[in-house]
């Protein structure tokens, strides 16, 4: 049902700081780079190998990831795994009782469409899952 | 320098539960499994892709993943990046001035040799790097 890990979304108050780190010493190229007003960040993606990680600055304290880090502080955020078919995907979680943030699709960054699942029902690990853009 | 994300960690008190999550609901079958007493975790590894979500129940609550579940609860625990030359990545890593818990590889699961980056050095996303067993 899910065909691999495409990101690991990192929270953080410093972007310049974890791009100096995962561009320069780790050595990750930046892929692309967005304010995503419709989720209240500032993202950077940095590819490694066919997936990527995602610096995620918040517009504002009052955003899921600016309460985020208020109330955890930086780190690990969320791990999002690539299908093919997300409406399909959605559909089959949801009958299995996993309970979703989205049961719809939204605009994710570059051009992708993705939804996030409940962490009540993942065992507190914040899972997003994303259609790439195609083409 | 990193190949890929090998896999994540998830931190779990409840790891029948996570199996039924990530091996029924989600559909990732199980690769390993393997209590690592070195770390004090029983661990099941599941495929996902390349990569694999690696389940962490600590066996005890004074081993490193226990005092995480007390303090952080249940949730995502650290990233793992592939590398083919383990050394060559810690003597990369440590010339660019990062702190690492493990200056030498050790043994991890299924025969990998893995060392930790100290999370103050990256951002408090704790970071694995691992060299899987070749062959």
């Amino acid at each position: 049902m899910l065909g691999r890990i495409d990101h690991i979304g990192v929270a953080t108050d410093d972007l310049e700081g974890a791009l100096a780190l995962y561009e320069e010493t780790l050595g990750m190229p930046v892929a692309h780079r967005e304010t995503v007003e419709a989720q209240g960040v500032e993202a950077v993606l940095l590819d490694v190998g066919e997936g990527h990680v995602e610096l995620l600055k918040p517009l504002g304290p009052d955003t899921p990831v600016g309460k985020y880090l208020e109330k955890r502080g930086p780190g690990l955020h969320h791990v999002a795994y690539a299908v093919d078919d997300i409406e399909d995907v959605l559909s089959r979680l949801s009958e299995a009782g996993v309970e979703l943030i989205d049961e719809e699709p939204r605009v994710g960054i570059r051009g992708s469409r993705v939804a996030f699942v409940n962490p009540k029902s993942t065992g507190r690990v914040l899972t997003e899952i994303v259609e790439p853009a195609h083409g």
